[in-house]
């Protein structure tokens, strides 16, 4: 089988390639938005017909949320059967301001940086999982067949919390069952240098409800006197960090385990500029725990993070609204084996400790992963290596993830972690 | 002079008087939202006309933002020269689901309480104005002409802050020069007793703007090492106080005075059920500083609120975001002789000093007014108090307002403190 005429093949077929990934990107398949629920389902679709066009036997699954996509090719052949894991929603594309156009009118510009596509969902994911039906396609084009046993399973609740994910691998837990995972979701170390993560950090959000007078207050006529939410819920975000960075909701730091002398090793031989890091985004200090590299805060330690907050008036003008309620969403990301629910339960203990005796909260959690820790031991890994390293002539690096991919959390302890996991992916850092 | 007939008159005409409130109160004249600015000038328009059909030499007046409606009558007359003060605009609706009905569809329910006018502005200030225009109606229609010299002075920005007041007033000091000022803008001390207001608190209000990164980040690629401004955010608002309730703005309490003996005994004997009011709004402590009675707090304290805040992700489900800006709203109640512009200056520096190095503030000043502290000695008040005690059949009370009515501050230092004012309303209070 040659790789060669592959590669070749898929050189020639780039407009008709970067087409598909065009089409794709025009459905605004946000999954965290109820309002684009037809468009998740249509995206589905989408994928569910091109993996159909490729020979894959493909079909759209129900389930309590957005549907998933599970293609399988050549369940009666021998050899390992891989699984590919990629995910057909986006996030949400406000502020809109901020976009030059349409988010879900994608187009290739050439930038100073080089070509790029812009649109939502470009790199995070779905150019990431094109770059593998790509891959299927012109090595069927070329072979006539593809060569080993392969499942791809594509979900639509990546970007709101996988909540639907465990629930249907456990249900299709043998039709699921692989010798590897491969997982697209994550970028290029930088634009020169591929990467291979070993590390990647969980996720836990929680969206508090504050509330105080049984209806909003004029500030004049009960200022000073009556509870103000929104004054609560503030001292209790700017209680949830000591002044030296640290998280301080009780037993948080469980299970976080500090790096390897040989990781700590290898990250430092990184050529990770931090100065360039915050600089591209306006920044020169770093925020978190004072005793680490911004590196090892991202790819090695948890986070709280506040992602939104509202209350009262905030429209223009002003209105001396004392409000009867205050809303904050928070995440948490999670590192070694800190465990999702312990800190769901502490967090919320810790907000209840907080509270006036006039005020009462209420909590919904938005989903919740254990971290992912892949050895590089495993056989997986280092053919990968090779492979990346060959191709872009520069050694492919094992590096962390900041963010998180809620699925290599729980293929981690799916079936006794009979599942190894490679995970490695195209996108251009956001660092340029 | 007869009162009695005009009494009888007024009573006679309720059902058109309603009617005509009706008709201003289904103009939605909210002055702080920009999107309704027409429906301002049409309230001052409706006024104008009605003013201009009683006789006034009524028009309408052009300022930097919403008309003011000025109406005179008399100006040959000898004697003293009265002029009336009230407010054509009213507070934003939101959140409107709490309202069972189009807050601009106003319509006489009978209640528990008693027969009331639900619908925006029908209290505050509309139908406080109402009564002082119905009152002119009606002895014109007896007498064939009003008793004495009269300016009538309508402004429409009293709720977002009155910022054309004191450019208009200075325009215009000679025409607007009166020997007593009535200011009907406030409530009856509960339904069976009638109040004088001789304190009533200033308001500061100030919208802050704090940027971190230079555009929103994604938590999972920057969480921990990227500042999040909801957080700094968060910490300035719980630092705004001690932990006794106090505000801990540097020099805040300059000018604060404590009361009277005379005045706390007064306010003692008051039949004012500090449980029922928190009660009525589903609280049972009291919130501020630990060693004053709410009625304290609300009448002759200083507060500093938080009438908004958002920033992030604040729609349905969950984005992890790290935004780029977090907003609040904040203002303060003033009392004594607390000066606003030196507290804005103060809550600035304060803020600033707060911030880390990579975030920045924006202000935007929305309007302040000094406290306003009428001296029960001066000749408005008896003969005031002594009809209103007459018609309710219960002494009228000397009280205070948790409120703010700028023009209340101003008209204290207004050519040398040369206009007694008199401040009393009809409004229900919001404890029934």
């Amino acid at each position: 089988m040659s790789l060669d005429a592959v590669l070749t093949r898929i050189d020639d077929d780039l407009p008709q390639a970067t087409d598909r990934l065009l089409a794709l990107l025009r459905i605004p398949s946000i999954s965290t938005d109820p309002a684009y629920k037809a468009e998740c389902n249509r995206a589905a679709d989408w994928l569910v017909a091109d993996l159909q066009s490729l020979g894959f036997d493909a079909s759209k699954r129900v389930t309590q949320g957005h549907p998933m996509v599970v293609a399988h090719y050549g369940t009666d052949l021998d050899g390992p059967h891989l699984l590919f894991y990629g995910h057909y929603d986006v996030q949400p594309v406000d502020p809109l301001a901020l976009w030059d156009r349409d988010p879900f009118d994608p187009q290739v510009e050439e930038t100073p940086a080089g070509r790029v596509i812009r649109g939502r969902g470009s790199s995070d994911d779905k150019g990431q999982l094109m770059t593998f039906l790509e891959a299927c396609r012109a090595w069927t084009a070329e072979h006539g067949s593809l060569p080993c046993r392969l499942t791809i399973f594509l979900e639509g609740e990546e970007e709101s919390g996988s909540p639907s994910l465990i629930p249907f691998m456990q249900d299709n837990a043998e039709e699921l069952h692989a010798d590897v995972a491969l997982i697209c979701d994550t970028g290029l170390f930088e634009s020169k240098t591929p990467a291979i993560v070993t590390m990647l950090r969980g996720l836990l959000g929680e969206e508090v409800t504050l509330h105080g007078p049984n209806k909003d207050l004029h500030s004049g006529m009960y200022g000073g006197a009556a509870v103000n939410p929104i004054r609560v819920l503030s001292r209790i975000i700017a209680g949830l960090h000591d002044d030296t960075g640290r998280i301080t909701v009780p037993g948080f730091y469980d299970g976080v385990q500090e790096l390897s002398d040989e990781m700590r090793a290898q990250w430092q031989g990184l050529a990770f500029d931090h100065a360039r890091f915050l600089g591209d985004v306006g920044l020169s200090v770093p925020a978190g725990e004072q005793d680490r590299t911004p590196l090892e805060m991202l790819w090695s330690r948890p986070t709280c993070e506040v992602n939104g907050i509202w209350g009262g008036y905030t429209g223009d003008g002003f209105k001396t609204v004392l409000p009867a309620q205050a809303h904050a969403k928070i995440s948490f990301r999670l590192v070694g084996t800190q465990d999702p629910f312990a800190i769901r339960e502490a967090f919320r203990a810790y907000v209840e400790s907080q509270l006036p005796a006039d005020c009462s909260v209420e909590f919904k959690g938005h989903g919740n992963s254990p971290a992912g820790q892949m050895s590089v031991a495993n056989k997986a890994f280092e053919p990968a290596r090779a492979a990346l390293t060959e191709e872009w002539g520069v050694a492919a690096a094992y590096v962390g993830c900041g963010g998180s991919i809620p699925i290599a959390g729980y293929f981690k302890t799916y079936r006794n972690s009979q599942v190894p996991q490679r995970i490695s992916g195209f996108g251009l850092p956001l660092r340029r």
